[in-house]
């Protein structure tokens, strides 16, 4: 293998396959990114065996071939290259060769045919969307998963594609947000399916242009992601994912509409007064077109009253306001009403302009 | 008590003396920060026995008096308070109300009178010197500190005042870092201290205004810096600072001058094969005007050459990579000069066109 290649473009591949590796892995084939020189490209492949990232980038290939170099060395490398032309060769003793001004670096690789093969995925479905979409649903959605690995499902965002909608559903059972989206959906057939959040995570983070389409295809227990010259593999979560339809209340008994930022900073305030209790509760109170905020510990209390526009019965409520503070960092909408249906009931938070997201978050008895 | 004033000088106050606040005191006053409202404003105070800051911000007084306040805690409701006018009332049962809009915080307080006295220094000198020039001079030694509290002289930096010059001088006996600047010294008296690394830090952190003059009042053991609304009150250390000049060598065998950035660059990335190597060594070959840099581990081995300017005796000598990159953050020249004595004796780097910095750092036996 013989290549040449610019700086940047060796470092959008090595940033782009990077967070499939990981460092700690036992196996040391799999602390490594395979580099494959074929056509007028270099591709970067790295996987945990859980998820696979592969991405191509322009190269002038002088000679084909592949190599296995160590992730975290060579990524450091490649950021440390002077923004020149680079070269790249592995010679026969398995070692290759970064080239540039009078200068080399000798980094030893592992054996190529040791690297696992990525999976190919045939599914039986198949969907694009436009990837500034799905980066927004995902960004919606992502934050209100579970991070406890005993419970799995729950750190996977479920995918809901029904007639031209797709819908993303995220739970770890104090609180649920869902976002949908209108969809071409040519083959009209419904389908789910649920994704670790963190690579869809890993896959926002890596739309580089919101008007490219993320093409998915769906297996039973695999999905594949392409996104411009990036494709990401990864297993699916194989489990029901709770009926979130039913905990959701078809109606209520109060709903009041009030400003994101001025209830934003007063619970970031209030708040203040639980840092150090383990409930981090935080207290409302809606009465006469007025939301009271209040939170006392040992440190002191903390009282705060903001305007609201609503109608319905007066209700006396508790949080956790580390739910509340999640979801204010994902609302771009200047207003949100909020729905109650009594101090036991949860409570819904809903965009004013926008009608495809919300986030149920239940009250703490107290 | 009973004050008025701006979010923003609440938060500059609180901000500059939180360094003086150690969270993790057993003296639970130490984790408090005091608030003194008289005449025309409010004063800051808060040490740790070894360093005091004390900061004063306008503000409306209704009423004089003290109180002492949580630091985290108040800290983080001034970060989270509206950019309006506050008002802050010491009341009876020794809790601290927070007013703003209709809202309001209770914060518990501590006695006063248990809150340490800083010390106040009538020194023997007085100095004062340009806030601007102080920060570059800190900037540029203490880097060079010790972190080993076991030594604590060599987590201080020398201050060393002769004439119309003042230098800092720092060192962890491994490298040293010598600047100095112009001064108008009216007393014309010698006189030298050693005040902690850390302190100075905080005091250039501290400095908004470079032409500012900062005024220091030095006696036997204690130091006061004041820099317009702020005073700092620290320790000196009390020792004998080694004899720095015994260990810069006044003739060299080679003096040759390159690039900082060019140099900067290629030891970054030749250092990357000693990264998980314990002697962090790096060689460095002089001859025929190139400069060839090389390491080795056993992940593989870096060769870089960078072209020099300079006559003298070949060398072939070994660094600590990290004592290199360590004095390249500092140096804001374009190029410098590297004065050499053979492989066993320290390499002396000076920025070319700035007689007033030298950094020395001793050679690794390899």
């Amino acid at each position: 293998m013989k290549i040449t290649a610019s700086k940047e473009n060796l470092l959008f591949g090595v940033s782009a396959v990077q967070k499939a590796v990981n460092a700690k892995n036992t196996l040391p084939i799999l602390t490594c990114i395979k580099l494959e020189a074929k056509g007028d490209h270099l591709s970067f492949t790295a996987t945990d065996l859980e998820v696979g990232i592969q991405c191509k980038v322009p190269a002038g290939v002088i000679e084909e071939g592949v190599c296995v170099v160590p992730a975290r060395y060579f990524s450091e490398i490649v950021r440390k290259l002077p923004d020149s032309v680079i070269t790249l060769e592995l010679i026969h003793d398995g070692e290759i060769i970064i080239q540039y001004s009078n200068s080399e670096l000798n980094l030893k690789t592992m054996p190529a045919d040791e690297f696992p093969q990525l999976p190919v995925v045939d599914g039986e479905y198949k969907l694009s969307i436009e990837a500034g979409k799905i980066k927004q649903m995902v960004r919606q959605t992502a934050f209100a998963c579970s991070t406890d690995e005993s419970r799995p499902l729950f750190t996977g965002v479920l995918c809901e594609i029904e007639n031209n909608e797709i819908r993303m559903i995220s739970t770890d059972t104090h609180r649920l947000a869902l976002k949908k989206e209108y969809i071409q959906n040519k083959q009209k057939k419904s389908f789910s399916f649920i994704v670790p959040a963190k690579i869809l995570t890993e896959m926002a983070r890596l739309i580089q242009n919101d008007e490219e389409f993320c093409q998915m295809n769906i297996s039973k227990n695999l999905a594949t992601f392409v996104i411009e010259n990036i494709q990401i593999v990864c297993r699916l979560f194989d489990g029901q994912f709770p009926n979130y339809q039913q905990v959701i209340p078809s109606q209520y008994t109060l709903k009041v509409k009030t400003k994101t930022k001025l209830f934003q900073e007063a619970v970031e305030r209030i708040s203040l007064f639980s840092l150090d209790s383990s409930s981090n509760t935080i207290h409302l109170k809606i009465e006469n077109n007025i939301l009271r905020l209040f939170s006392q510990s040992e440190l002191g209390q903390g009282y705060e009253e903001i305007p609201i526009a609503g109608e319905g019965d007066p209700v006396d409520i508790a949080f956790n306001y580390r739910y509340l503070l999640d979801v204010f960092r994902v609302l771009d909408e200047e207003e949100l009403t909020i729905e109650f249906t009594g101090p036991l009931s949860p409570g819904i938070i809903r965009p004013v302009e926008n009608n495809n997201f919300l986030y149920l978050v239940l009250p703490v008895r107290c």
